[in-house]
């Protein structure tokens, strides 16, 4: 009995009974948000030792005294474990202040203002110039290029990775300049690229000699199942394919320990890394040390990185499942919808019958369930078949995801029966 | 006895007592650093109190949790303490990461790449643009400009704050975009920006709609004397005058807490404000908040910032009352150097006759006192008159000071000698 077959009279039989669920979610006066990839409070609260560190002991192991001015690459002790998480070696690798997304735009900057090491000239002084989006993706890196009037072109983004034929295709063109890439876990698929694929980006010839892969290895450990994927070691390949100032890796521990007060990491080439630093040094005299130190005492290493990140799974591989459960037993089988059982990272990507996700969303939010808009995935907020929605299930509590899940169910069953009745 | 009436014989004598106090210094393999305004670990032992902040309750008093993203402001709390400070109504304030730099410089990089809410297009896209730049001063401010071929124009920097006849001259040219000045206790000249001149600054017309005065007010609280130096209310003033975005301005606990560790703060117009903000929110989702509140529990109040800043003075006074009395002792009533005895800040600036400050900073080098290369108080770091010195007394501990300031006295009579007997 799947969608398409059903009768008008079974399509009108199912809008009454799920309009009925559709009242009852809107008389409950709800007010959940699925919207963000925030990490809940008991996942907060795994970091909450960081909140009295680093102590009377603000010295590294070096003798440096955190609490001073200095050190532009960040403290080399908790570089060397992200370095190893990373696949980059210590000394290509910056530890910065809060936000990785902070240090993808300021490489974007530094390129429009100046140029890369490979660069002719400044970005900006070239005419339009065209970043590779695989979609769905980020919504925050896409509105970097927004800001800067970089031309967006959407390829689609496989289980593997991105449609390869299409990103060949656009590197030919000089002024596509570069990509973005969520290697692992991606947001919000959950897909991972491939060793094949990124071996091929790594190694494909591209008509502009800067073209640039932002690596965002956001979710590099964040692994919901026993499977800890390997992210594929761009950095080790392009250097391999004679191209080694291609990628601009980046990381953060914003989903490991605190949000808004973690430490992000950005790795690269020699020459991509002392090019940063030249920039950087215009910027700021250094980074907060003592929250890298904080950071270090807390982690402790590769291992303590990784037990954390276990207690985080404990949190999270419930709620995913249920995501899962709900979404089987309330949407399975009718061809009204598919979606992701991503084996890492934040998100799951529900895929609607083109044309509903709007109305989804919109149906959602006035039943209390605030979703990301529909479209946020994709480059300009444009899904070009309306059909993508975003689901955040980290931040609500376990009781609170089934209420908002279920319903957002019931909001997907409402709009596809609308949209066959009217038809 | 002043210099230039010395006969030859005299200066010859000198040069041989000089000289041999300066051998001495080198057989002392001295290594000491007066390069850098950094706090003295007994002025960061101060805030110690910090490094075991915020403990277990990590929710500010509206109960937002500040472990989690959001709140591109930064808290409330601490902005009403610093806007208080800087004379700015909470809601045009924002609170950042670890660097006012930072924030100086992002200003500048979204007004090349978008231009100001007063500009008819990028900075970037106008033909050169210059700004004044008030000397001595900043090298950092400096070094922004010349990363993004922003033409540097320098002034005189009197007691009371620029050469108004110069700047009038100069904000007649559409290409004068902007001015950077530390209003209090200025870098490295400890000048005051006096209530009139500021009422003109904020008043005078200029051809660029979108001239913007870099108010660096670091030195807010930095008090050495018993007298709190009151910083001009430029963004008052700029309201009356009709200007009201014409100001940026900017401080940081930097020098009140933990150098590398502290919190910048912004103010500005609503609508410069905005501006930054929405510019801003591409580049981070908000700013580390933990830091924010630890700030804030560890001040408390307005009243709080001044406590501790008594106590900073505690150190630093005896510190910059050595360095007057020692270049007194060795070089007054020579007429071979005149020098600042500042009120607040961090910085004394020497000025020597014409000429002279390359060799003395070359000599003080060799001999292990390591001093800020002269010029670098300058634009491009060319001081025309090659005399100005910065002395960064914070740092050393006094005995080590008076090592370096008397040698330094030494490095000033030799060369002294040394021009004098060559010409």
């Amino acid at each position: 009995m799947t969608f398409p077959t059903l009768s008008r009279g079974q399509v009108q039989q199912l809008l009454v009974e799920q309009s009925a669920k559709y009242v009852k979610l809107q008389q409950a006066h709800l007010k959940l948000d699925l919207t963000r990839g925030k990490p809940s409070s008991a996942q907060l609260d795994l970091s909450n030792g960081l909140l009295s560190l680093p102590g009377d002991d603000y010295k590294d192991a070096s003798g440096t005294d955190t609490r001073n001015y200095g050190g532009l690459t960040g403290l080399a002790g908790l570089r060397e474990i992200f370095g190893e998480i990373m696949q980059v070696p210590v000394d290509q690798m910056i530890a910065g202040d809060n936000a990785s997304l902070a240090l993808m735009h300021d490489t974007l900057v530094f390129a429009l203002l100046h140029g890369t090491v490979d660069s002719l000239k400044p970005w900006c002084q070239e005419g339009a110039i065209k970043f590779i989006c695989p979609v769905p993706g980020y919504d925050r890196h896409f509105s970097i290029c927004q800001e800067y009037g970089i031309e967006m072109i959407p390829v689609e983004l496989n289980d593997d990775g991105p449609d390869m034929a299409a990103v060949r295709g656009l590197v030919a063109d000089p002024a596509v300049k570069g990509m973005w890439l969520v290697p692992t876990y991606g947001n919000p698929s959950g897909s991972v690229v491939s060793e094949a694929i990124a071996a091929e980006l790594a190694a494909m010839e591209t008509a502009a000699p800067d073209f640039r892969i932002m690596w965002d290895n956001a979710y590099a450990v964040h692994h919901l199942t026993d499977q800890h994927t390997k992210t594929a070691d761009i950095l080790g390949m392009c250097y391999a394919s004679g191209h080694p100032n291609r990628p601009m890796i980046y990381a953060s521990t914003s989903k490991i320990t605190f949000a808004g007060s973690g430490v992000p990491f950005m790795g690269g080439s020699e020459a991509n890394i002392a090019w940063y630093l030249k920039h950087l040094a215009k910027r700021t005299i250094g980074p907060d040390k003592i929250n890298q130190l904080r950071h270090l005492r807390f982690l402790k290493d590769v291992d303590g990185v990784h037990a954390l990140m276990d207690r985080h799974r404990m949190i999270l591989a419930p709620k995913f499942s249920m995501v899962g459960e709900i979404l089987r037993s309330r949407l399975g089988g009718l061809e009204v919808a598919t979606w992701t059982e991503p084996k890492g990272g934040y998100f799951v990507s529900l895929d609607t019958v083109d044309g509903l996700a709007s109305r989804v969303v919109k149906l959602a939010g006035e039943a209390g369930i605030a979703m990301t808009p529909a479209g946020a995935a994709f480059p300009y907020g444009k899904d070009p078949r309306d059909r993508n929605i975003r689901i955040a299930p980290t931040f609500p509590a376990l009781a609170e995801l089934e209420v908002a899940i279920d319903g957002l169910a019931t909001c997907v069953l409402v709009a596809a029966a609308e949209q066959a009745l009217a038809s």
